[in-house]
């Protein structure tokens, strides 16, 4: 069956925001199996998306639409699709009190022109939209659907996962099953070579996708059944365990964070940070997780040194002949946080993320890493040289993320330094 | 003169990789003056892109193509576009010199499948490739011009920057100027109903685009001049500096945190922060700022009661009788983290970001912002039930951040309750 995409918004035509939602949307149908031959935009022009959505009707069975389904007067996506399908629209009660009590639970009088945001299609259905006040809205007419979703990837998302997926899985044959394997520690390069030769299947099917610090493998099969997806899925992926170990930090579609949250809950375990260079978005990526409220009672973000000295206890003999930015400190304030939060572990991190402060013995994209338990602390060097602030403060996290991880699964941390306390008064 | 931007490329369709080509294009293109009316993305498909590009050639006399330039044999674009503006390709025996040079110069053979980006225009022009071996092509046909661009970004932005936007420029009359306006604590609809008046014009146009927790107005004028262009744009921008006051926090592209920053470290101030269910999210924000290790030397996450109490001097009594979610916690946390950092502002948050933790009396999405300073401290209620823990986190920031601009800029905090630290104590 095959399907396209078409976003609405003029602030996509001109280049005010990027295309996110093509690429999650592309993604999704691609795993459920469709086949998309066309992505495209278009601006809140009603004559333009008419003659679009035509074209968009006679060749695509399936044609989802995001954006444009805002209050304001240039929003003018659903009429026009609407008409596309032959259906028309009317204003719904129930639909204009939900969004009423969306404003009125904060305080806030509901404006006008939001009631625009209640006209539901008369023949169509209505998507409820968790997030916000405009509703998704599905058209159909002779086997051809159209599906609108509300522009901002918050809503869409969720509406997608909730409410277009079973929708759309009920349109295809056989079942598709997906798993998301989160790979840490393995360049992309070096993965396509211990695991390329298991890309190249039909039916399951892997595919491998970098991000910043990690890389994701998809391994999706198709069955008949559910349960012969599932096998088949199952096989390939314990293929790529056993070929990647412990790097698979775990599955699904969120990251480290959540694997680490999970792991210290389960185990009754707490986790304490102490960041520098990173200047807290350890603790704000573990915060973000829900139920990270019990594993996660103390964070310090420490610039100064009058800070690391006083609240995480980094002794100013180590500051003074190693600087600030040093495997050390980075030690010190990992044991300094651990014992200051009377956590299980801490860690701590201190860096150079640039563009400015690099030396030619401390360059911009260094950074120590360290990591304390009562075992000891355990301290990694990254040296990331030509990196963003962004892309180094990122790898920076995810490397303390998995050091924690592996301090607390009791893994091997075999790239870096172990040492005592007292050692950390010394050359290492 | 009106543009169009198309993407070649089965990975974009597979949602494999993000199309941030366009996004820079269309940017590029919306600079210079063009008018950009459709963005699509097709596969390596000789047939549908064929078609595509009559489509394309008949509606916009400017057609900037990204990706399908490549040695394999997929590539096919620049066949198929040459066919559409009746041109043909010829062997280039000195491109396929650059191109063999390229790969010698590595220590590389030249691959026998690279011969096919030697061919350029028989009579369109071939743009030169400095980081990579496919070049760019122009076609130009009864007034249509096609430009086609490697598909790597790395390969793209400098050819686009060097070749042809000089090409570009020479077909354009006018200049274009635009200011991006950052509007904070007023809502889409709200700010519709202030300045929707001002959203009519054709020159200068302005537009509203609404983000999480705040909206930007983009102001753009056309003079015949730069200084015609800025002079039209500064009037507009004027009007929505007289009807939204200080609610207009910055210009430009960057948020809140880099104001903030940027406020500080002019004023020689220092800002620190103490956070709960925001967890670490403001510090984050903060450094993610160059240059921000001199106004933030010190933020701490307390989730744990016993944290608030140790480090920010947060009174055992205060939390016993009002909870932590409470005005009082949050100002005693601001002024605490204030004195522990020695800095002339401080904010604290605590709230229920929920998922969990909510009740009938406190539910999820209540948050208490506070802000101390040497005359005080101000306090915030903000309540988003219903929305996700993203949203509410992520809204609190921004007002924890405003609050910061408004205690340093000398501005009202006219929504927020003022008192001293000694009437933390009670009801306020």
């Amino acid at each position: 069956m095959n399907a396209e995409i078409i976003a609405v918004g003029t602030e996509l035509l001109l280049g005010d925001i990027l295309n996110t939602n093509a690429q999650y949307l592309a993604r999704q149908l691609a795993g459920l199996g469709f086949t998309v031959w066309h992505q495209s935009v278009v601006g809140d022009n009603p004559q333009r998306l008419a003659q679009l959505a035509q074209q968009a009707r006679q060749r695509s069975q399936l044609v989802i639409y995001s954006g444009g389904l805002g209050p304001t007067a240039d929003d003018l996506t659903k009429e026009t699709i609407a008409a596309a399908y032959g259906d028309t629209l009317r204003f719904d009660e129930e639909q204009y009190k939900r969004i009423a009590d969306y404003f009125t639970a904060s305080g806030r009088s509901v404006p006008a022109n939001n009631r625009k945001q209640a006209m539901v299609p008369v023949h169509g259905r209505t998507l409820q939209n968790d997030n916000g006040t405009a509703p998704g809205v599905v058209f159909e007419q002779d086997s051809r659907m159209a599906i609108l979703l509300p522009g901002p990837p918050k809503e869409l998302v969720p509406m997608f996962e909730k409410q277009v997926r079973p929708l759309l899985e009920t349109l295809q044959d056989g079942v598709l099953y997906s798993r998301i394997l989160r790979v840490y520690g393995i360049g992309e390069s070096r993965l396509e070579e211990l695991v390329g030769h298991l890309l190249e299947g039909s039916n399951p099917t892997a595919a491998l996708y970098a991000k910043t610090a990690e890389v994701t493998v998809r391994v999706t099969a198709k069955g008949d059944t559910l349960e012969q997806a599932k096998t088949l899925c199952g096989q390939l992926a314990d293929e790529f365990y056993r070929l990647l170990g412990d790097a698979v930090y775990d599955e699904g579609e969120e990251g480290m964070e959540k694997t680490v949250v999970q792991l210290y809950s389960r185990k009754g375990m707490q986790l304490a940070t102490a960041e520098s260079c990173t200047g807290g978005l350890v603790s704000q990526r573990i915060t973000s997780v829900p139920g990270s409220s019990d594993m996660f009672q103390c964070g310090v973000c420490s610039y100064a040194n009058q800070v690391k000295a006083r609240l995480l206890a980094v002794r100013q003999p180590t500051l003074d002949r190693f600087g600030a930015v040093s495997l050390q400190v980075a030690g010190q304030m990992a044991l300094g946080v651990r014992a200051l939060a009377r956590a299980d572990v801490g860690v701590g991190i201190t860096g150079i993320a640039g563009p400015g402060g690099g030396s030619e013995e401390k360059p911009v994209g260094l950074v120590y890493i360290g990591a304390a338990s009562k075992e000891g602390v355990w301290v990694y060097k990254m040296l990331l040289p030509g990196r963003s602030r962004d892309t180094v403060r990122w790898a920076a996290s995810q490397k303390a993320l998995d050091m924690a991880r592996r301090l607390a699964a009791g893994l091997p941390l075999a790239d870096c330094v172990h040492c005592s306390d007292a050692q950390l008064d010394r050359e290492v």
